[in-house]
């Protein structure tokens, strides 16, 4: 897919192996109006930190990516790298510095080196195309077996506008999660603010519901870009039609991105969505939620295929969520497997093993107690996971 | 070990398994002072519910303990299986039936038939035996690989005392652990709140060392009971030395135990200590402690021998704890890996990975900021835990 106004390339620059995209740009011919969400990790990389303080603009034109090397944990050196880099990129492009945003993914903690950047940046530029992001989505990957991209077109008064979105991350199937980087490129016009909340509220509701709040990695990030190339109406509080179709299709983008991400969890084998319901409050229903996706033995049954709905009731019982042990029901899709707080025995069991066996179903937990619901999406836990991770610098 | 005034006896009762010890039983010649601590889980086992109750009078004279099914979530059966299971060891012993405690590890969900006891309980009370409780640390077992038994002797004014600990508990290697039991019996005269506190204090200092607080099964407790056979002098706040003996004494026991599960953790091939130290709080120590331990990829990557620090500073980044990310220290045992926020380079790493081949080695994290240290004891993330409780019920 194109996007009105931007660019794209990606190159081998040697970063940490040889012969694999490992650095992207992303362009665009004007400024673009910019918002972004970064980790809540205390210790955050040198270009999340670099990226903060430039973005507090509202713009961006550039986006310098790459793999192999977090930039994490590098002290003074890791952020001259960082600075340095996008300088290159700037001097290059002709744009100002303070224009770029920079990221990075990759082992934490092991000095980067600017020199690949240096050799790289040229043919980098040089090579940009309206049909480069492609290469951008596979320059990203880590742990990743798939690119993962996403794109929607959309008509705001009449004028057709696109959206592009590109990922990665994979290792988030526990509650610790491999960084997470997205970039939503459009040609809305659309006023900052406006993004800003688009881009807030749709993490809010999708990356964010395959993890727990707060747990994330030095490097995480979302960022979204809008050149306003395709010239539709604003979208601002005067347009709530062009607002609710452009939040609508913004939300898509990122869930589908998400459910991406959980589909390409390492190791995983089948995504399962754990849903909360007949809560108290709110809050309740998601730590219920994020507490029976997060545990490793939940997760383990799930990659038995083992409807082992005493580990999902122990779980829940250490949440937050408020309930009465009697009043719990379980279901696996729409099989029942607990009836108020007791088993329904072998034959539900062998129905429930038969979803069990798919590559996605919803696991239900209902409470009984009153409106609230919370939806988490989640992968099991594999053999897989543990040789990805054990093995993963090596 | 004997102790002056207790027995005990295990036999094949056939809960789940054939030809496997899984019915256990203690007893004492008299009313012992009991004192306990059970699962925090809004879950409860039948069996933690009735105990709970049935240990306000601060005494008890027996329990009786299965493994096989964990009788928890079986609704009012269930607790009709407690009840009528403790009965059953009441009547054969001729003792008050509110003197007997009981404890299920194993399956949750599943119902619990009074039958096998039916069948049991005389073979079981005709082989109380000073010595069989080497058999009751084995019927308690599920997934351990070693029946674990600690105990000391120490002197009260002269007079030889005599403590002996079992347990179980394998999976507490997550953060969500599967069932912990554990059983102390002692000749000690102690009165009943020097005992409560000897056991609140001990298990916070042992047991709550090596999982995350909170994160229980529905199932386990903590039981001490205490006869008073050996005759020494009372042990209250008239004997502060006797207190202070008997309480060093019990931790010991304690701490000896908790290691053990650490050792026999699921798939384990390592035990880590993590020391975090240099805090401004407590609870901030204790909090990082606990991240680190916890996390998924810090653990896969032990048990890949991989001095992966950037997994270790990202699970502080997000615990609750204060710290500034350009003061940090880690450290392997004595070998330094990281100086203020910043990777000391492949040479220390080398030196690192010889210290991560060990059975045992402790990580060190210096925060720089204030005084407060904390300690967790954990084990690796292997593949024979997903193996293990992928498997678990089959």
């Amino acid at each position: 897919m194109k996007i009105q106004g931007f660019s794209a390339a990606a190159v081998r620059a040697g970063i940490r192996y040889k012969n694999r995209l490992d650095l992207g740009l992303i362009y665009s011919e004007v400024p673009a109006i910019a918002a972004g969400v970064f980790t809540t990790n205390r210790v955050k990389a040198a270009p999340v930190l670099l990226d903060i303080e430039r973005l507090g603009q509202g713009k961006a034109q550039a986006v310098l990516v790459n793999s192999g090397n977090a930039n994490a944990c590098t002290g003074d050196q890791g952020m001259a790298t960082a600075r340095d880099s996008s300088r290159m990129v700037a001097t290059q492009l002709g744009i100002d510095e303070e224009m770029v945003q920079v990221a990075s993914t990759g082992v934490i903690g092991e000095p980067m080196s600017i020199i690949p950047f240096e050799q790289a940046i040229p043919e980098l530029v040089d090579g940009l195309s309206p049909d480069g992001f492609d290469d951008v989505a596979r320059a990203i990957m880590t742990t990743d077996t798939v690119p993962k991209t996403s794109s929607r077109q959309i008509e705001i008064d009449g004028t057709l506008v696109s959206i592009l979105g590109l990922a990665k991350g994979s290792g988030m199937i526990m509650p610790d999660m491999a960084t997470m980087l997205c970039f939503v490129m459009t040609d809305a016009q659309v006023i900052f603010s406006e993004l800003q909340a688009v881009v807030r509220i749709g993490v809010e509701k999708s990356f964010n519901r395959i993890t727990i709040d707060g747990d994330t990695s030095t490097n995480d990030m979302v960022l979204v870009m809008a050149n306003g190339a395709a010239g539709n109406t604003w979208i601002d509080e005067d347009n709530p039609e062009g607002q609710s179709i452009f939040e609508e299709a913004m939300l898509e983008i990122f869930q589908d991105l998400a459910m991406q991400i959980v589909a390409d969890g390492e190791g995983a084998t089948k995504v399962v969505t754990v849903r909360v319901q007949g809560a108290r409050d709110e809050e309740g229903a998601m730590s219920a939620a994020h507490t029976i996706a997060n545990s490793a033995l939940v997760k383990t049954a799930f990659f038995g295929e083992d409807a082992n709905w005493g580990r999902i009731i122990a779980a829940l019982g250490r949440s937050d969520c408020y309930f009465v042990p009697e009043k719990v029901s379980i279901y696996f899709d729409d099989v029942q497997m607990v009836m108020n707080g007791v088993g329904m025995g072998i034959e539900a069991e062998d129905a429930c093993s038969a979803v069990l066996k798919k590559d996605r179903f919803t696991l239900t937990v209902d409470v009984q107690d009153g409106l609230e619901v919370a939806e988490v999406y989640t992968c099991d836990l594999s053999v897989d996971y543990v040789k990805i991770n054990a093995d993963y610098r090596s």
